[in-house]
C-alpha cells in the first residue's frame, strides 16, 4: 500500500513513523495509508516556510500572481485526475467533486487578481507637505487546517490568496482523504510556487498542537466542526496569532406560500442530499410557512426522493455517493434511529439500501422526516449526512424566529417571489450567507465567506477580499522631506559667473 | 468631593458603593473620587445597549452620521471645558490636551463619513440572472476599555465608529482621570444619541472582567499595556468575541548622518517630552547613526532640554507638566536610577526639578542617557516617562536590526533626506507605523492605527478603515427570482379582448 | 428695486449695464433685477479663481472640508431665509423649497469626506523595489452653469465636490431666481472659503459662451434642457475642455397589476405635480400594465387631484405653487391645449384655476391625461409642467419598449410585488436612474445623478464619487531610489577605528 | 502579394476594392497589402458589433474573464509569431516587440479581473427600508483607433477591458502595420470571443469618420497624434458619444546635481533610442541642472551612441532597428537638418549611418544635441525619431518651469536621491505620469495610463481602473418593498383553526 506523506520545501517527504488507513468508502476498502507528521515534521514545515519568506514577500505582486495564472491552467488540465483521487477517498459523485474542484479553481482565478488587490491607500498632503499611506505587508508563515468534506476546494480557499498575499504557508488537510490536497500542492510546485512557500503536513492533533503553538505561525485559517472551531480560536488568539475559524453549520430553507414549488423541491434535493449532506452548506431543515406548503413539499419530496440514485461515485449517473467513513456512517444511522424515536415522521427511511456489488460501502439512502420540532436532538445537532428533517410553522417570522434561536448561523435561503418577504428575510436573519431562491448561497469567491453565531470565530470570513485583509498586516507610512535646498535652489544650483 | 459616576441609558447613575480617589497631579491632591462600578452595574450598561440595539441598526446611516455632525461641533464648543478636564486629573500641559482634543474630533469628523463607509460591494450576474452583494451590518453590544493617556482621544478612535455602523457601545475609561471622556458622552447625548446607545461605566477589573465574559458582547477593543492588551485578548477571544487589543511600545527614532539635525532634534524634544512621554507613540530611543551624529544629537537635545520648562498643565507656557500618579511618579524615577546603575550615561538628570508652588506635585525633569546598550533593561522596558535613551549604532542596518529585535513594533522614524534609505527603512522594519522625518507618525483619522508584534493582539487596527470592518459582521446575499410570468408575459397581461 | 449682482474675489460686485427684471411667480410682479454679466465680469471672475488656485490646491483636505463642516451649518442655521428666496422667485411651495436645500445640504455632507474620497491608488514593487501610485490632482478653475428649477440644490451638487477636492469655480446660475444661490455662495465665504475660490457670474449666454471659450477654464458641469446640453457639450469639447452635460427627461412609472395601487398613487401625486412638474425627476408619463390597472389608477389620480391645493408657495398649507414665468405658463398651457386636439381624453383640466389673491400668479391646475399614445406631441415633448399622461399596454415588455424608444433616460420607476419584475426591469431598461416603488429615484449624495440616452452627455455622472473623478485629474508616479549606499553601508557608514 | 483584410463577426472579411502597401523598413520592399474598408464594411463591422451585444451583455462577467485566462495563454503560446509580425511591418528590435507584447499581455491580465473590477456599490437604509446600488452595466458598441507604434500593445489596452465590461468592440489599427493586430484578433476568437464581439477594420479616414458619425458607437477610444486626438474628440462628443483621446508628447527627464549619473545615462540611451525614439513615453529631451551635470550627461551620452548598434530588428543583438516609413525617416532627418541650423550644437549626427545589406532600409542613427534652447523647433515639435536634446537650466525650478510651458504633458522623469527633490517634483509638475529615477514611467495595467494639457482630451484616462469607468454606464436602483402582509403575518399566514 502506497504511504501519502507531506511535502516540505518543495520534496515529498515520508516521515511514516506514524501512519493511518484511508479508506475507499465506495467499497470499505483500506487503499493507502496516510503519514502522521511528528511535531518535529511539521517544526520542519515551519521553518522551510520561514526560510523562503523573505524572497517571496519581496517578489512583485505580479508575478505572484502569475505562478496563480499557470497554476489554474493546471489545475484545469489535470481536473479527471483530481476529481477521481477526490472520489476514490472522499466518496463524492465525480461530477461533484468536479464541481467542487471548479469553486477552487475561481478562488485561484481571484488570486490572480494580486496587484489590484494589494493597492493600499494614498493621501496627499494629510498636513503640508506630508503624505501618509497605507501598505497591506504580509504577515510570515501562515497557516491552514482543513477538513474531509472538501479536499480540494478549502485549501485552494486559503493557500492561493495567502501566497499571492506575499505570505508562506503550512497546510494540514484531512489525513481521510489527503490524496488530492497533496496532488494539487505539487501542481502549484509545478507552476512555479518556489520551494517552501506552500508545504503540505498529514498529520492528526498533534499537527495541529504544533502548529498552534509555534510562535513563527502568525496567522492560522480552519474550517471544521464548531468544537474544534473553538479550539482552534482560543488556543491561537492564547498564542497571540490571528485566527479565523469556521465551524459548524444547520442551514435552513425557508418555504413561502407563494414559492415556485417545482425549483425549490429541485433546488433542495440537490442541496440536502448533495455529497451526502456532507457540505457545511448543506439544506438539512426544511422550514414550510403553513401546513398547505408543507404537505405540498413534503410530497414532492418523497417522489424525488424514490428516484434519487444511490451508488459508487465513479458512476456519474448516481446522485449521491457513499459516506465517508464507517463511523461517520453509524453517526449518521444513529440519528436516523434517534429521529423516529423522538417523535419524527420517518416520511423517507433511507436505511435498508443495497448497492449491488460495494456490500461494504458505507451507503446510507436519502431519509426524509416531517413534523419535526425544535426540541429534537435531530433538529438540534449538525447531523452531516443525507437527512432532510421538514418543520412546519405558521409565518414568516416564526420561520426567522427558529433560525435566530439556532446556534449556528452559517447560510439559509428562502423561496419566494415577494420582494418585501425576501428584503426582511436577508435584512433581519441573524446569518452570515442568505439565499434569496438560490439554495446554497456559497459566495462567488471575489465576495467572502463566512458565517454568524457560532459558525465563525474572528472577524474576518474566508476568501475573497476578507482573505487579503486577514493574510495582510497595515502597515501606515506617514512622510515629509525637510525643505532645505529644493524650493531655495541654494544646494542644487552650480556655481555659475553668467 | 464630587463622585464621578455612570452614564447608563441615558441617564447618570452613582454606584458609589466602591470608590476611590481621582488626583490633581499637578498638586498631588484628591479632587473627586469614582465610582467603580459592581458586576450588576455593568450589567445594566449592556442591558441598555441591547435594548438600544434594534432601533438603532435600523436608523439609516446618514441619519447615524449627522449626530456625529453635531457631537463635532458641541466638541468644539466646549473645547475649553474638556481640556481645562483632561489637565485637571492627567496633568497634561491644556495646549497638548487641546491636540489630543482635535486627534479625537477628526475620528468624529470620519466617523461623519458612515454612509460612504458602509458601503458594500454588489455584483450583477455572478451566474444568469443571478446577483450577489456584500451588506456590513452591525454587530450588537460591543465594548471599549481605554487607558488614562488620552482620556479624550482614545474612547474617540472608538465609539463614534463603532455606533455610526450601528453598534450600540459600552465603554470602560481608565478611571484616573475619568471627568472628561465622562462629560463628552453627556455631550454625545446631547448632540441626539439615543439612550443606550452609549454606556460609559467607570471602575476596574471587576468592571472588565464583566464585559469580557458577558455573551451579549460581541467585541471588544482595547488600548492599554501589553500584559493586560494580552489578557483581553485571550480571554476575550476564548469567550467568542472579536477583540483588538493594543499593547505597549517602544518607539525608535533613527537619526542617519544626512539628517537636518536642527529639524530632528526638535522634533525629538517633542516626540520624547511631550506629554511627559506618556504616549504609545512617544520616542524614548534615538539610534544614532555613526558617532559624529550621536555627539551632535547629544549635544543639541542637552541645549534644548536646559530650555525645557517644567510646571503646572494649566500653564501653556509650559512644555511639559507632571506625571500621572504618585505611583507611576516612583516607579519612572526608579528607572533613571537604575539606568545609571546599569552604565548608561546620564546626560541630563531630572530628577532634582523643583516646581515652586507645587512641591508636592509629580514633577520629574527630562533626563538624557546616552551610551544606552540593548542589554539594558532601561532600553528593553517601556518607561513611560520623560526618559531619552540615547543608543549609537554603525549603519542603518545595524539600527533596524536593533528595532525589529524588540518586542514592540508600534510607531519608529527615521531622519533622512535620502529617497532610498527611507524607501529601505519603511519597506522592511517590522513596526506598524513608520515616520520619515515625521517622529510620531500617528496615521490620521481616514486612516487606521495599528502596531505590529506585541503592541497590537488582532488582525484589524483601530479607527479609519479597518474600524469598520472590525464593528461591523459581513453578511452576503445570493438572489435569483423564478422567472414565470414577466418575461413570457403571462401572469402580467391582464385579459383582452382584442 | 435690487439689482442682483455678482460675487467675484470674495466681494460682491455690480456691473449692472445689463439688467433684466425677476419676478415674483405668485403675483406676477417683478421684485428685483438680475445684472447680466458681460464677458469682462466673467473674465474676472475666472481670473479671481485662477490667482486663489494654487494656495487652494495645496491645502490639506482635510481643512478643506473642514470649511464645509462650516458651511453644512450654516446652510442649516439659515434655512428659513434661503427657502423664502427660492420661493419669493421660483415660486414652489417652502416645504418643497426645504426638500430642495436638505438635499443640497447631503451634498455638502458628502463634501465632508473629502480627504477618503481623494485617496489614491499605492502599489508596492510594481518591479523590483519600484514603487507607483495615483494622486487625483484638482485641475483648476471649474465652472458650473444652472438651472431655474433648483437654484440651491443643483449648485451644491457642484461646486462643494469641485472646491473640496482642490479646485476652484465660477457659477453661472439661472439669472430667473438668482438670489438664493448667491446668499448661498456668501455664506460659504462666511465659512472660510478663501476668495476667488468660489465665484458667482449671473447673466445670460454671453455668460455662457465665455465660460466656454476660456481657456482657463477647465472643466464645466451644466444641468439644462437637452439642446443646450449638447451645444454646452460640443461647444466645450471642442475648446478641449472636460464636460458633463446633463439635459432633459420624460420618466415613465410602471404601475404593475399587482402593484400597491395606494402607495403608487400617493407616490405619482407628489412625482407628479410636486414643485409644478418642473423637476427633471418628475414623473409625466403612467405607463398602466392592463386596462383593469390602468382604470384603476386614473380613477384615483382625478379623486387625488380633487384634493389637490393650489396657491402662493408662502403658505405650506399648498400642495403647488405656480410655475416659474409668463412665458412657461404659457407654453405649458399650449401643451394641454394640444394634448386635447391630439386625441387625448384630457381627465381632468386644470386650465381654468383662479387663486384668490393672486390673479396674475402663473398658476396651473393639475392636469390628466388618459389614452395618451406614443405618438403624440404630448408624449413625445418633455412639458416641465403639472400635466401627467396615462398610457396603457398590455405588457412589461411593451411598457418597457416604450420607455426605451424614447430619446430621454434619466429616470424610471416599476410600481410591482414582485421580485422578478423588479430584476428584469431594472437590469434591462435603458435609464440611468430606476426606482422599485420609489417614484424620483434621485440617488441620495453618495451615489451619484445621471440619465443616459440624451438626458446625459460625457461618461461621468454628477455628484457623489463620479464627481471626484470628473473635478480631479489622475497623476500617476512610479518611482526607484538608486541603491548606492544603504545597503552596502558605505554612504552612510561612519568612518570608525574600532 | 497578401492583402490583410477585416475582421467581421468572427470571418475575415476581404473588401479589397481600394489597398495601400505595407512595407519592411527595415528593406524597403512592399511586402503586403492592406485593405482599406469602406464606409459599408465599416457599418457592417458596426451591426455584428451590435448584433452580438445582447447576448455578451448578459453573459456573466467571470465568463467574459474565462476568455481573457485563455486568451493569455493564447498571446504567450504564439508571442514569437506575433513579435515576428510587428518587426517585420514596423521594423523595431524583436526584443522590443516582445516588451510590447509583454505590456499587452498585463492588460489581459487586468482584464481577467472583472469580477472585481464591476463591482458596484450597495447601500443599505438610504432611508428606512430603502436600499441603493449602483450597476456599471456596459455601453453597448465600442470603438479603438489606435497608432503604428505600438500595433500590438496599444489595441490591447483598449478592447480587452471594453469587452470584460460586456461591449462589442470594432478596432480600426494603423494600416501602416495591420498584421500583428489582426492575428490578435484572430487568437481572441480562438480564445472563445464570440463572433462580433470584436471585430477589426482596416483602413484610413473614411473607417474613422464612419465610426465617429454613426449612431451606434457609443463609445472611441483613440491613441495618436494630438492634432488627430483634436479632431476626434471635438467630433466625436459633438456626435454626442464618450471620447477619450491620447495625443503627443514631448517628455523631459530632469538630471539633478546629485544624480547617480551611470544609472540616469543608461537608463535615458534606452529611453531616447529604443523603439527610434517613436513611442509617446520617449524622453527626446534632457534636462540638465548645472553645467556640469550637462557636460557629464553629454560626455557620457556621446560615449553610449558611439557604441550602439543599429540594424535591422530580427537580429536581437542591435539595439536599434528603422524608422516605421520613409515619409517618416525624411521627416525625422529634416529635423536634425533643421537643429543644427537653429544653432544647437549636434554632438552625434546618425544622418550618414550605413546598414550593410540593408541600404534601403529606413535607417537613421542616434543623433545628440546640446545647448538646444526652447525657442527651437526641435525642442518644441514632437519629433518621434531617434533624436535627443540636452538643455541646460541653473535650476530644478527652471527645468520644471520648462516643462510645465510645454504644450504636451504626457510623461516626465526625474533622476535625484533627495527626497525633498522628487515629492516637490511630482507634486507640482503639471505632467500625467512621472517616474523618479524611472525614465518611461508608463503605469502598470492595474493603474492608468493618461497624460495632462494637450497630450489627452476627456476625463478619463487609458487602461487600468479608468477603463472600466470609461467602458461603463452608471446605473442607480433606488428600491423599497411595500410592507403589506409580510410583518403583520396576514397574507402569508395560513388558515389555521388552532
Amino acid at each position: 500500500m502506497n504511504t501519502v506523506g507531506h511535502l516540505i520545501n518543495g520534496a515529498l517527504v515520508a516521515d511514516a513513523a506514524r501512519v493511518q488507513n484511508v479508506y475507499n468508502p465506495a467499497t470499505g476498502e483500506a487503499t493507502k495509508q496516510v503519514a502522521l507528521a511528528s511535531a518535529e515534521t511539521v517544526q520542519a514545515a515551519i521553518a522551510a516556510a520561514q526560510a523562503a519568506f523573505p524572497a517571496w514577500r519581496d517578489t512583485p505582486p505580479i508575478k505572484r500572481a502569475r505562478v496563480m495564472f499557470r497554476f489554474k491552467q493546471l489545475l484545469e488540465e489535470n481536473a479527471d485526475k483530481i476529481c477521481a483521487l477526490i472520489t476514490d477517498e472522499h466518496g463524492k459523485v465525480l461530477n461533484d467533486a468536479m464541481g467542487e474542484l471548479q469553486r477552487g479553481i475561481e478562488n485561484v482565478e481571484y488570486a490572480c487578481c494580486a496587484p489590484e488587490l494589494l493597492k493600499g491607500e494614498h493621501s496627499k498632503n494629510v498636513g503640508p507637505a506630508i503624505d501618509s499611506w497605507s501598505e497591506f505587508q504580509a504577515l510570515g508563515v501562515t497557516a491552514g487546517i482543513t477538513p474531509f468534506n472538501f479536499p480540494c476546494m478549502v485549501p485552494l480557499w486559503m493557500w492561493p490568496m495567502a501566497v499571492v498575499c506575499g505570505n508562506t504557508f503550512v497546510l494540514k488537510p484531512s489525513e481521510r482523504d489527503p490524496s488530492s490536497t497533496l496532488f494539487i500542492a505539487q501542481l502549484a510546485q509545478e507552476a512555479g510556487l518556489p520551494p517552501g512557500v506552500l508545504n503540505v503536513v498529514n498529520g492528526d492533533k498533534v499537527a495541529v498542537d504544533t502548529l498552534l503553538s509555534d510562535p513563527r505561525v502568525q496567522a492560522i485559517s480552519f474550517v471544521g466542526s464548531t468544537p474544534i472551531a473553538e479550539y482552534i480560536y482560543a488556543t491561537g488568539c492564547a498564542n497571540g496569532k490571528r485566527v479565523q475559524a469556521l465551524g459548524g453549520a444547520k442551514n435552513h430553507a425557508i418555504v413561502m406560500p407563494d414559492a415556485d414549488l417545482d425549483n425549490a423541491v429541485s433546488a433542495l434535493m440537490g442541496a440536502a442530499y448533495g455529497s451526502c449532506g456532507e457540505r457545511c452548506m448543506a439544506i438539512p431543515v426544511v422550514v414550510a410557512v403553513g401546513d398547505e406548503t408543507g404537505d405540498a413539499v413534503v410530497a414532492r419530496l418523497k417522489a424525488e426522493l424514490a428516484k434519487m440514485k444511490v451508488g459508487p461515485g465513479t458512476d456519474n449517473g448516481n446522485d449521491m455517493g457513499p459516506l465517508v467513513t464507517r463511523e461517520h456512517f453509524n453517526k449518521v444511522k444513529g440519528y436516523v434511529d434517534l429521529g423516529a424515536d423522538e417523535g419524527a415522521s420517518l416520511v423517507v427511511d433511507g436505511r435498508g439500501i443495497k448497492v449491488p456489488g460495494h456490500e461494504a460501502g458505507y451507503f446510507l439512502g436519502g431519509c426524509l422526516f416531517d413534523h419535526v420540532t425544535p426540541q429534537m436532538k435531530i433538529y438540534r445537532d449538525e447531523i452531516f449526512g443525507p437527512v432532510l428533517s421538514v418543520v412546519r410553522v405558521e409565518s414568516l417570522q416564526a420561520a426567522m424566529d427558529l433560525i435566530d434561536a439556532h446556534e449556528y448561523g452559517n447560510g439559509t435561503c428562502i423561496f419566494t417571489r415577494d420582494g418585501e418577504a425576501a428584503r426582511y428575510f436577508t435584512d433581519n436573519i441573524k446569518v452570515g450567507m442568505v439565499g434569496v431562491n438560490v439554495p446554497l448561497p456559497v459566495p462567488v469567491a471575489y465576495h467572502s465567506f463566512g458565517g454568524w453565531k457560532r459558525s465563525l470565530f474572528g472577524d474576518l470570513s474566508a476568501y475573497g477580499p476578507d482573505a487579503v485583509r486577514f493574510y495582510t498586516r497595515r502597515k501606515t507610512i506617514t512622510q515629509r522631506w525637510p525643505s532645505a535646498g529644493v524650493r531655495e535652489g541654494a544646494v542644487f544650483t552650480f556655481p555659475s559667473n553668467r
